[in-house]
């Protein structure tokens, strides 16, 4: 009868750790830079759920989602790849994929994890259920010599685009039988450093480090090669030191147009997507690093490098100019948006925090203690293209 | 010690009873119109998980999401508004909140839900979570005269826009504080009939039943009032009798271009989002009823009505032209494709089937046994606008 009762109360406590039934739509991660971990945030009552611990080295850590919503990659700097249940708030499987890395991306079909490698360097990829690698492709450019990749996205049809410092190219592999990657090379410019796509998956644009302009691939018509455009843009006229090179993944399309970080400036260039040319320079306070658009491209959000990187200025798209300018705490690091953009998270680095504001007054609604917070990552990331 | 076991028994019973953890990201609900039901799918294995039962009738019934994705709204043609669980697989809550009703939308912030109404004219505002009336707008445009509501969208800022038909209007209601509606009108036109927003919540655009173009509303600038656009898209100068008015929520925006039905005609319209001038008619084998793209804006896929509502066509964006003719059964009635674009699920009513398709190569990749199935709304709706 006493094991009977202890069957019991095993059951009832098995019961009560079951964590509850709940959707995967307003959830999300925040990066915890020093200690190795990750936090669990919803986005509906704004709070804390978890931290998922060890982790390895995620300086420069990047997130990607689970076809279900279920599942966070984590992608360290170390080389580890890591699977974490945002509904267990557990860590699933971890591996050391590589010696250094730069993050990673999912397939259309949700199926590929793949992992873009400083050393060695190319691709990886994997399986998205058991991280069982199937096949890479080395970035070897010249005999016995291996680029650095960067600026990784992926495109429709299981196919993903990237970029490689060193061999100064552009590459489209197409994974449709993911044991025989297909790839195939474009001459791009000097040291591509970043680069980002547009959510439609159609137009790839990769910062050049060694020119003073970027790379344009149309997806669409791959096969008319890489376009230069915007040059003036980049960092060979620079006035200013440059103290962060800017994410150019943070680049902001808002209706016609899109925003990006004047490099070296303290200007936000506006440029025409119809014709790629420069339409406007928007004065900012500092040298901008992330320049992020609304979900409704009513607004753009800007933070900025060291010293000006206590705060965040809101440009409205409608005017090309800056309308308010908020002092959110230490070392801004990183921004996102909810998925239909009612709220900002902005973390502060060195307040251990992660503040909220209302995107339509700039109401600070909250903030959660999270320790030494840098990237951001919500699910809905889960569903789009390019992230 | 009986009782124990039995205690036991039930724990290990509930145990098995509570549905497993999962992700909503790859869930979505198909309406059973004949029947009242729904069915629970899911997108990653293409498999029917439940069925709810006792929605009454959803006839022209439409859904939306809550903010975690656990969560759908049923509008059904009756009045009824159902709020069911993916999840727990159950019906949470029902209520009888008009006569006649046309579908409905939710707030930005996931805590309203708004009722388009026939009978009684206006709409009416719920909670998200207790489907508790909170105001209403009655659509009186005259002393003792409401119109039919048609068109409802959600819009950035927690405010929704509809149109009026017997009043020839456009309405913006603003539900910052729910319980003190503030609304604007604005003059649209002869007898608005349908509508749709651009995906970025800017544009608003309502077909006309009584004059030969559409109305559309710069929601950026609104007091810059309609402005008439596409003369002669209309019913008008139809050539051929309509069987089915057009849905407009189907339009297509992809790229700067956005494909629109020629209402009576074996014609796709594509319209430049620029001038909003016509550039070109796609012919296609029948009288289109959705033009939906796919979300890489490569592909417009669409659906006819009788008697050619057996097929599907699908137009390659970059070149205005049809590329494809599926034969996908009998009275074809809604598409929807998952989040990422690499599959469509297309409703064939009469065959009582849900065919999944593959958008690359147009492979036929499954079949799901569903009763007289309509309207296919995927979860993913939670985090877009407009939807």
């Amino acid at each position: 009868m006493k094991a009977l009762i202890t069957l019991g109360l095993l059951l009832v406590l098995s019961g009560c750790s079951t964590p509850p039934l709940r959707g995967t739509h307003d959830l999300g991660l925040v990066v915890e830079r020093a200690t190795g971990s990750v936090v669990v945030i919803e986005t509906s009552q704004q709070s804390r759920l978890a931290r998922i611990e060890g982790l390895g080295d995620l300086s420069h850590a990047h997130i990607t989602y689970s076809r279900d919503g279920r599942y966070g990659y984590v992608f360290g700097r170390d080389g580890g790849l890591s699977k974490v249940d945002l509904l267990g708030q557990v860590l699933v499987r971890r591996i050391i994929q590589s010696g250094n890395a730069i993050g990673g991306a999912i397939s259309q079909d949700g199926r590929l994890i793949v992992v873009q490698n400083y050393e060695p360097g190319g691709i990886r990829v994997f399986d998205a259920d058991t991280l069982t690698l199937l096949s890479e492709v080395p970035s070897t450019y010249a005999p016995g010599k291996r680029a650095k990749v960067v600026g990784l996205a992926d495109l429709p049809n299981q196919q993903f685009v990237y970029s490689l410092f060193e061999a100064g190219e552009i590459w489209l592999t197409d994974l449709s039988n993911p044991l025989r990657p297909i790839t195939r090379r474009f001459p791009a410019g000097r040291q591509p450093y970043d680069a980002m796509v547009t959510p439609d998956g159609r137009y790839y644009i990769a910062g050049l480090f060694g020119e003073d302009a970027l790379a344009l691939l149309d997806l669409w018509n791959p096969e008319q090669g890489v376009r230069k455009i915007l040059a003036g843009y980049g960092r060979g006229e620079s006035a200013l030191p440059v103290y962060k090179m800017p994410h150019l993944r943070g680049w902001a399309l808002a209706g016609q147009n899109v925003f990006l970080p004047a490099i070296g400036r303290h200007e936000v260039l506006v440029a025409s997507t119809l014709d790629w040319q420069e339409k406007a320079r928007i004065p900012v306070l500092g040298q901008a690093v992330f320049v992020m658009a609304q979900p409704d491209g009513r607004q753009v959000w800007v933070n900025f490098a060291f010293p000006d990187n206590d705060k965040v200025q809101v440009i409205d798209v409608a005017t090309s100019s800056v309308i308010r300018t908020l002092e959110v705490g230490k070392a801004v690091l990183h921004m996102e948006f909810t998925p239909r953009g009612e709220a900002v998270w902005i973390s502060a680095r060195d307040d251990n925090r992660v503040n909220v504001y209302d995107t339509r007054c700039f109401k600070h609604l909250s903030s959660l203690s999270i320790h030494q917070p840098s990237g951001v990552f919500f699910t809905h990331r889960s569903s789009r293209i390019g992230f």
